[in-house]
């Protein structure tokens, strides 16, 4: 949520030269994605989203963000369009860094999302899973199991001082989790941080799907446990399975669940909840000194992780299989 | 540069229904202005922004800053024009602070301005100077002479931290402006905090002024001198004064400066200099904790102010005359 970098006049108007869209006639920074600088850019074509990616975004990993762009849009799924240069790239360089132009999408993020538009964020999760089946290119998700004891390796000396048995606490829950992860389940394209943020809305219909920078193949169920942790807790930390119910029915209207998957829902959410937990807990513990954005409490996944211990099955979450 | 107040989509829609302006189709925080929250809003009616006033703004001025704005476009002066709602009010509440919705003006802030950037805004800043001189409203100018030794006061004790020697120099240069400083130039309405942020171009061509929330009544030159000191210093900290020569020609051009505003130049940017110093040095040593906005440099002003005691007349700032 911030302008990490500033981009020279000279630089932007040689940098949009190279595109086919016209002349700069407004460029301002935005509030929108945590990783990357964003800039709304103004021509006299149209509206559009500069982004500079800055250095939580391996560069080698682009071409699989941009080319998903461009496979789920031409699916339906309305999200940001890369627009490639005169030369054709949909990538180049600016102020130092990877940089890409993509459409303006209309809507806004909903902070306090209602049923309805958790019943809507179901379906366009559940046709993003579709329409990202035949996408040829594979991602592995680094912020999966494995990815979740080097995070720990890096916190857990000071854990303690963020709430008192946090380190064994996601010691024990590591040690459940790696005895009891799924390893066969329905795989494919995910979006992985479909936090409220990152889903535009006009009313109750979905307009857009941004901020694909942590897209990956993994289980397409463990996406729904990351919207289920994200969408469907109130901020009094209870849970509400209205919200979630809805989800899951909207997401069954366009694919419907396997049996595996439903069975495997309350672990999914334990791992999605304590994939948020530690890589908050990590960033809290190193915020840089003059940093531009306010750590996220990594206590929010700590007790939504309390509520999926208890869960017994996907029942808890509305689901009536 | 931040989103200092987030706004619930509830109260949003509620706040713009009060408006003719349609349906919201997007809205997103952007980094302008410095000291209030502002919001891209994009309606099914056009393109606005949607300010929050923070804090440092006091609420009794806002009528001063929404009536300047409408009075100066007008008379042709292009900056935002605050958009009333059902009840004719400029001024609403959102998120419980004062708010205003006003029009969406195109063109960048250029970050290097050249000598005809320069130029340009000297015209402009004599225009509105011009536009002004019928506003019936007063504001006076808090950050000038009189305001100056309580900032000193706030940071003294700790001035010598940022830069050895620099309260001594401080205080040396209040008694030399409490001394020198002019008492009968023509006034008008300021802006005040002319800054490069603050004016649009497309091209060479200013399209518009935007952040009038330093705006006040004092020495039209002393807004010149504000100019000088923002606009023509390089970043290795030397005064280019073919730049400067630009803007006061600018100037010039549409309000000819009288003998002793050109006489009086080289106190009022030293003044000016002085001003920002002092401001930025006591926002320097109380950054906040988790603050969103890194403080800017006050030696920055320190060596500029030293430029300005050099000089002998307003042939230094390339004024013939």
């Amino acid at each position: 949520m911030a302008v990490y970098t500033e981009v020279a006049d000279e630089e932007l108007f040689a940098f949009v030269a190279g595109y086919d869209i016209g002349d700069v006639l407004s460029f301002k920074g935005i509030a929108e994605g945590v990783e990357n600088t964003n800039y709304f850019l103004h021509t006299t074509a149209g509206n559009y989203i500069l982004t500079l990616y800055e250095k939580r975004v391996h560069e080698e990993d682009l071409p699989f963000f941009v080319r998903l762009m461009e496979h789920l849009a031409a699916r339906g799924v309305t999200c940001p369009q890369p627009v490639r240069d005169r030369a054709g790239e949909a990538l180049g360089r600016l102020a130092g860094r990877p940089a890409a132009i993509v459409t303006f999408l209309e809507g806004l993020s909903i902070r306090r999302p209602g049923p309805r538009h958790c019943g809507a964020l179901g379906e366009t999760l559940a046709r993003l899973h579709e329409a990202g089946r035949d996408f040829p290119m594979r991602r592995p998700n680094a912020l999966s199991l494995a990815g979740w004891p080097p995070l720990f390796a890096a916190a857990k000396a000071r854990a303690d001082e963020v709430s008192p048995g946090l380190a064994s606490r996601v010691r024990d829950e590591l040690a459940f989790l790696a005895a009891h992860w799924p390893d066969a389940l329905p795989e494919g394209v995910i979006h992985a941080d479909l936090f409220t943020d990152n889903v535009f809305f006009i009313g109750e219909t979905v307009s857009g799907v941004i901020d694909f920078y942590f897209a990956c193949t993994d289980f397409l169920a463990y996406d729904l446990a990351i919207c289920l942790n994200a969408w469907c807790f109130e901020s009094d930390g209870s849970f509400n399975v209205t919200k979630a119910r809805a989800m899951l029915s909207g997401y069954e209207r366009v694919r419907r669940l396997e049996d595996v998957e439903v069975a495997a829902l309350p672990i999914l959410c334990r791992g999605s909840a304590l994939r948020f937990m530690l890589t908050r807990l990590v960033d809290w513990l190193n915020v840089p000194h003059g940093a531009l954005v306010r750590p996220k409490d990594p206590l929010e996944y700590d007790r939504k992780l309390g509520f999926h211990r208890r869960a017994a099955s996907a029942r808890d979450y509305g689901l009536s299989r």
